[in-house]
């Protein structure tokens, strides 16, 4: 079985996949290996960001002529998980999971894809999103040859949204059709993993039962992508052994302890931050997080949600970017805000990919 | 000779002083004694952020009813230095220094104040304001008894910019006035307290020659202040013993060490946060840092400064917040963006006051 | 009975009144014949605009200060009506009415102000708000000495909002909440101008039955208020007639025709612009309208309502306070947007008082 | 010689070239005939705007497809001039120009296209940069068979700006250098139609000697284009008479006189806007404004230049494009800011393609 491996690769700008051009002419990477991609661009990473389409159709068109399959084909079948926003200290960047075929009795990480059906502005936030998510997830996790659930560590989805408005939506606003998008795709991860009660996972409960979530869904919303697209992690047999992955929940924003832990189950010796000579075996770093509903950190009142000039989820990424960043000790991390059902309220978690 | 004591409080908005009011009322503070304010408003930080003139008002408003002292009179003797922003975890709060007369042969704390004479536009950035400031910040020493500009830990100043055009300033783009403006006052902090050459620290060098800086001057410039208001904090005899201040550089926005030893040079066990038992010590926090002008951290691009939506000094304070708001398990910090000669290119400093 | 005027007077910045203060200086304007301020500053508009508060505080100090009562209570009194955002062509400004008594025959513009009881957070957008400001536009009415309701020709509305999240409130989102506030006040004018019947003005109706609005009522809302302050214009007997007022509505954002309607009705030759000899005689210039909430404006799709970067209130006043300043060939426009119920959907009005 | 035609066109987000594609397909127009593309895209219209990147891969692409041409053969053949921004009551669309090879006697509206050597972030804003966009005016002009430079009636170009900062530009600020590039660009157009003395046209005049320009020319700058694109617009003899271009200039934003002056020359009988039997003669409009550098508008101060969270440019446009909207009675406007030396300071132009 297979052999994962992961370049995390910078941009210049939102089309610029220049990076993995030369990595591929140099013979360095195969371009009909990878199979899925997860970046982050600088966009503002709301409903008009599109950064995140230019990029998808840079990275397909650039896959299209090294392949020579058709892009739109690519497209359906790599998952290209843009979530947009760099506020502060983070860069743009985006991680290319390649999975070459190899024998290996190892025990090591492993990773599984899977695209649900199309998924229309009258279903985003409905029970057949929860369902179509659930579903991907257990085809992708076969994919990996991951049989138990707590052998999952995180599931990271890009879930859809409306493009124009459209009556039949649930909710007019696109704002809260964008977070009614992650919340069903969360409960989707939830479910399938055991996190989440299947008969608590109702539309109902979206956005208002906060009680329920999984701590391993990393969910992004964006009118970019129809279909929910799945990407799961975890560990299985007859992958070798070569990288690992730390998940830690964040109780809240300031949770520095949270993401410390996440780096040392990567077998990081973060302490506080990752030593320079070890910063070369971070491949990736994912964290999810949200501003505080309630209005307060610990006690004090925030102003991410009252902010009309600035949106609560760019007020997020910049701080728990920064404070990633910092333990990391390299902005290049993929932050993404809107964290509803992914923790606990307020919380959030953060994911590390290391080289052993 | 004086004992000092800082009062850090809440703001449910920036025309809120009512806990201040609170505290004079139930006559835990006298309003005769208030000697400086620091804060934290949730404006824009930028020219047109009228939340500190707001909280001035409303600040002079109250101490004039309490001492039935005129408003303006007030304002023109106590230093109020406000800083708009408080992106991601930070929280809206201001800090009240007070000092009353106590004969003590102690060693401790010490503060002094000085306003400069009013700088017009045209003075804003030319070498009539590093003089200015230089000689308010002698004074300020020597009216908190600081023989020895090696005694001084931190100088706080609130420099004026222009409100209106003026065909006679440096710039007409207010932007680059507030920079100047922030630079010439810390050119004047550095040559009061060596740690900048006074034959280098001319007009033409300012936003220039990045090598010349003090690590002791913290700067917000605004246009709801019209002179430059100076505070000294030092070490000085006869001051009574119970606080201390602790300052540390940092070197770029991730130093994540560097935060963490400016808490410790305060005495607090960060470790790498401040613990529960210990966060009720810290009194005050002042962060300053800056946006690479480089356009890269640590050789990773950062998309601050190119930013047609957000303000590149949102930006900065949202990321250097959160970092020092985690190590201090606290959003009360007081972060102020354009650090420019206050410490070297693309890093700052961070200040931690606490009692003993 | 009385006598009107209107004195439209630039401010530096939200907390400028020096003009104000010059026109009572000289004798010009009696500061106890202020009976009411509309004034447009430059904030955001938003829920974080504090630009309104510093004025309100502002003016009530400056009025107090010149008649000797207590600020207090004139803001409990003088209903000032303040919208945040003077994007793109406008200009800060602000309109004070006096009323000083005089025995008139005449029939000419008459003005009546009502305050209703404070409106909690709890209270926004229920009937209890509906029927509050009903009652103190009846109340503004009665002191105008208009009995019938044609005789209306526009009521201005300040609604409050809730300045921090209240369990108990109708919705969590402060901006569903400041436009429930808007929407809730409008019903209350349109049932007591008998534009809106009474049993279908019902809560379940706010923001749902866009088929119910009063073409001559204008609201804001905002945190620094917490009554429904009403201000009634209109024609009575007993006032003076140097005064006149024209309103129009707009059937959409680009109803060029409605906004030189309104300049006409008032007397004015606006062809298409108002005659530079003519411009002296404009008094105010009021307008209201909204992003169409179809996304589109005449079949062309329009992006004001999914902007991550800018509020739609922003965009709208920006586009709609432009061509009522060209056609007035002059910025003091008081624009604001939120015309929920404030004429058809999409549309809005403008509103000119001018001297005959 | 040839015949021109005009197609506007709709986008439902910046990579939809949905309805050209449509065209193409229905036979209604022939992607080999395609000579120009003038475009408006929701972006921020400033330096981070890649949805000008993101549309002209995407019609690169389609025309591609289309002619079996390489596509970046047409990028480097095909202007295509993209401004982003469309606040307010602006709607994204773009003209595709066409030109078919035919015989005629008649004269009529000609187009001609040019493209300057790449030019460098150390070019921007230098004589050779003027000398290059003068040149390749002078290409247009000949390939579009005018002769004389009173029969140009507009030349639209897009400039390059630098996406990385670069040590040899003549300004880290890339506001400042993406101003300086349209401002050259300006003087290059200048120049070549005798609008400006050559000898006048020099780098140091750049922005500063605000009385040299030319009301003839529109100037967008953006990272996307790495040469000036040059289009020009003029009447000559062999070109089909069905279509005509109306431009007048603007004295100030408020100039709704100028605006519907633009209309009336090009044969429309706007009164003030076009009679709705008259709209579909219009083929597509062009504006260019600035915020007045002088920070008022007829002696009433306006905020654009001072604003801290909303970008001068983005306040511009949504002023600006309203009111050639409401006259045009559509928001399908090209409205672009940054119209230094494109016209008066403060004011700008409009120009109108119609059918006669």
């Amino acid at each position: 079985m297979p052999s994962l491996a992961i370049h995390r690769l910078p941009m210049a700008h939102p089309g610029d996949l220049s990076a993995l051009e030369r990595l591929i002419a140099d013979g360095r990477l195969c371009a009909g290996t990878v199979c899925a991609v997860i970046g982050k661009t600088e966009g503002n990473g709301g409903l008009n960001d599109f950064t995140r389409g230019f990029f998808t159709q840079s990275l397909m068109l650039l896959l299209g002529r090294s392949t020579g399959e058709d892009p739109a084909a690519l497209a359906a079948r790599i998952p290209c998980v843009l979530s947009g926003g760099t506020e502060g200290a983070l860069s743009p960047h985006y991680m290319v999971f390649t999975v070459e075929p190899a024998e290996t009795g190892e025990t090591g990480l492993a990773l599984g894809t899977a695209f649900s059906p199309p998924t229309t502005a009258r279903d985003i936030g409905r029970a057949s999103q929860i369902d179509a998510v659930e579903a991907a997830v257990r085809v992708a996790m076969a994919q990996a040859g991951i049989a138990r659930v707590q052998d999952v560590a995180l599931v990271q989805v890009k879930a859809p949204c409306a493009q124009a408005p459209d009556a039949a939506a649930r909710s007019r606003d696109p704002r809260v059709l964008m977070a009614l998008s992650r919340a069903a795709a969360a409960f989707g991860v939830g479910v399938a993993l055991g996190d989440i009660a299947s008969e608590s996972a109702t539309e109902d409960a979206l956005l208002r039962d906060l009680s329920l979530y999984s701590d391993r869904a990393s969910i992004s919303s964006g009118i970019e992508v129809v279909c929910n697209e799945v990407i799961v992690f975890g560990r299985a047999k007859g992958w070798s052994a070569g990288l690992t992955i730390g998940v830690a929940p964040m109780r809240d924003l300031l949770d520095l302890e949270g993401v410390i832990a996440a780096f040392r189950s990567a077998g990081l010796a973060a302490a506080p931050s990752v030593p320079p000579a070890q910063r070369g075996r971070v491949l990736g770093v994912i964290a999810k997080g949200e501003p505080d509903t309630s209005g307060a950190i610990r006690g004090a009142r925030h102003t991410m949600l009252g902010d009309t000039d600035l949106d609560a989820q760019r007020h997020l990424r910049g701080a728990l970017g920064a404070i990633v960043a910092a333990v990391a000790g390299d902005g290049r991390v993929f932050v993404s805000g809107g964290a509803e059902h992914q923790g606990p309220p307020g919380g959030g978690l953060c994911c590390v990919f290391a080289r052993n």
